[in-house]
C-alpha cells in the first residue's frame, strides 16, 4: 500500500528528532527509525560513529538493532534522515524491508534506485530540514562526514 | 595486487576460528576478518544475533566494528567464512574494502558478484571446513539461519 505523504512526513520527524540528538552529542547528523505497517516504530537510532567510536553505527543499522530481533521485516519502513549509503541499503534489501522513506538525498545519493529496482517501495520527501542539517554539518566538518562514507576527505 | 592462495587460507584460518566460536557459544557459526595490505588482522568477528539478540552483527560487521574507526578501507580485505549477504556486501562496497576472501558460496550466494562488477577483488576458495560448517548448521538450526537472512522458513 503506497504511503501518504502525512504519514510520511510524521515518521520522518522521529528519524530527524533522532538526527538532532545525534548532532547535540557531538556526533553526525543522521537519525533513522523502523516502522510496522500499522505505525509502531520498532525501533528508533541515529550515526553513533563519534559518541561509540564505532563506524558500523548508521543511522539505519542503529534503527534496525534497536527493533531487535524480527521473524519478518516484510511490511516495515524504513524511515531515515538521509538517502541510505550502499551498506544501509544492502540491510534493506537483505531483510526485506518493504519500503524507504527518505529524508534527502541532495547531500548525499546513496542506493536508493538500486533498492527500488529491486521492489523497495522509495518514498523521497525532499525535507528542507533535513538538507539543512547535513549541509551544515559536511561544512563544519567535512572530515567526519567523508569518514563516514568511506571516502578520503576531498575526493 | 592478487593474493596468493596460501596467504589468503592464512587469513582464511581467523575467520574459521571465529565462526567456530559463535558455533560454540550457541550462534550461527560464520566468522571474519578484516586484515590490513601487510596481513596485519585489524579486527575479527562472528555472527552474534543469538548471542546479543542483535540481527545486526552479521560475521563481517563485527569484525568491521571491532576494526574500529579507520581512515581507509584501500588495500584491505574482509575474509568471511561464507559469501557475503547484501547487507555485508553494501558495507564493502559502501567503504572501499579492496578485496573479499570468502569461504564458501555454496550454502549461501550473497553479493560477492556484484561486488566484482563494482571492482572489488573476489577470491572464492570452496573451502570444505566453512561448507561442512554451514550445512550442518542449517540442517540443525534452519529456523535461525532464515532469520539471519531474513526469509521465512522454507522460503
Amino acid at each position: 500500500m503506497t504511503l501518504d505523504l502525512v504519514t510520511a512526513r510524521d515518521w520522518l520527524a522521529v528519524a530527524v528528532e533522532e538526527a538532532r540528538q545525534g548532532l547535540t552529542e557531538g556526533g553526525i547528523p543522521i537519525g533513522a527509525a523502523l516502522v510496522a505497517a500499522d505505525g509502531t516504530v520498532l525501533g528508533r537510532g541515529h550515526n553513533r560513529r563519534v559518541q561509540d567510536d564505532d563506524p558500523s553505527a548508521h543511522g539505519e543499522t542503529s534503527a534496525f538493532r534497536d527493533a531487535g530481533r524480527q521473524r519478518t521485516y516484510a511490511g516495515t519502513t524504513m524511515v531515515t534522515t538521509l538517502s541510505p549509503c550502499w551498506y544501509c541499503s544492502g540491510l534493506v534489501r537483505q531483510f526485506g524491508i518493504s519500503r524507504v522513506v527518505i529524508g534527502e538525498a541532495s547531500s548525499f545519493f546513496g542506493g536508493h534506485e538500486w533498492l527500488a529496482e529491486h521492489g523497495v517501495e522509495i518514498l523521497l520527501l525532499d525535507d528542507p530540514r533535513c538538507i539543512d542539517l547535513m549541509d551544515r554539518f559536511i561544512a563544519d566538518h567535512p572530515e567526519l562526514w567523508f569518514e563516514d562514507i568511506g571516502l578520503e576527505a576531498g575526493t
